[in-house]
């Protein structure tokens, strides 16, 4: 069976690509755009390094600038990323019969609580995977196992998750400042491959 | 790294223990037993037809004895079995840095909250995973790909829950009608070997 993860070159969305690749799933890998920024070239590599099949996932531009509506009126991203976040999984889900994505157990935003998950599921006859069975440290450890991972300071080139697009968008409107206070730079891992003694 | 998953040779449990050898972890089978019933054989005989180690963690008959209190006073099993698995994960902590069992989204019972899981993994210095991420749709259908089951009603000789135990005790206590009312016959799948295009 097809299943579709949202992607972003991470660990968290690598890691449950490879869990259902490996329990017989189809997958495809994609990562979402809203027009505003090529951003997906990141997660393209990580996904073309693993081997996984990887396409852009064409969202509508205003979805975007509702949500920096929403981030700069709160003052704060996570209402904004959530609604982003529901608004793309029912895009996926209008093509895949199962859609996944990182979610971890200690993760706040995006994330699904249990109604929202079964609402999206019924409404869109679609099955729901996420990683919330699984903590940071299971995951660090086991993607370490798996993967080459580069630790970097997140940039417009090496990033592909909503913040980077939202960024864009708050720029673009005169907010260069706001735009840094609400998404500090911060460390990411990306994925760059297998490590030697795994294989796909 | 090695991962023991607490085992009753359903499907829940079976399939967190084939995710978590494809990702690499050396698992070994644990079901637990209170020195009332010889519970474990059903579990030990799925556990060899899929060709996973299983062993018996043996527990103290004071839990069960704990446990099967809180049930008579509260009239209904939930707290009880919790309590009982608390106990049991607390238990496989003891030899083993992961500790995973079949919990599924839409569980009730057994299952840790939040809090639960996070005091579990900080005073046992263990990692705990779960199948919190994914629905009853999506075992049932994966579980259909990846294993041959059968489906049955539940008697004392095929099924490795906490169940067996409770009801055993129950009876033992005089209390027959009691444990038919707390526990009443149901129909199971259990795992009894690997889909013929499957592998380990």
């Amino acid at each position: 069976m097809k299943a579709a993860v949202l992607y972003s070159g991470g660990k968290d969305s690598s890691l449950v690509a490879v869990m259902l690749q490996r329990l017989g799933y189809q997958v495809e890998l994609l990562t979402a755009n809203f027009g505003i920024f090529p951003s997906w070239n990141s997660a393209a590599e990580s996904a073309s390094c693993l081997g996984f099949k990887h396409k852009v996932l064409k969202a509508d531009h205003t979805l975007m600038e509702e949500a920096v509506d929403l981030i700069l009126k709160d003052g704060f991203p996570n209402q904004g990323i959530n609604h982003l976040h529901r608004e793309v999984l029912e895009l996926a889900a209008e093509n895949y019969p199962v859609v996944a994505d990182g979610t971890r157990r200690d993760d706040r935003v995006p994330k699904l609580d249990i109604t929202q998950i079964q609402s999206f599921e019924d409404s869109k006859s679609v099955q729901y995977i996420n990683l919330v069975g699984w903590g940071h440290k299971t995951i660090n450890q086991l993607s370490k196992q798996l993967f080459n991972l580069i630790k970097e300071p997140t940039s417009m080139e090496n990033n592909s998750d909503y913040e980077i697009e939202i960024r864009c968008l708050i720029t673009q409107m005169g907010g260069a400042d706001a735009a840094i206070k609400l998404f500090p730079p911060h460390i990411q891992s990306r994925v760059i491959g297998w490590r030697e003694d795994e294989q796909k």
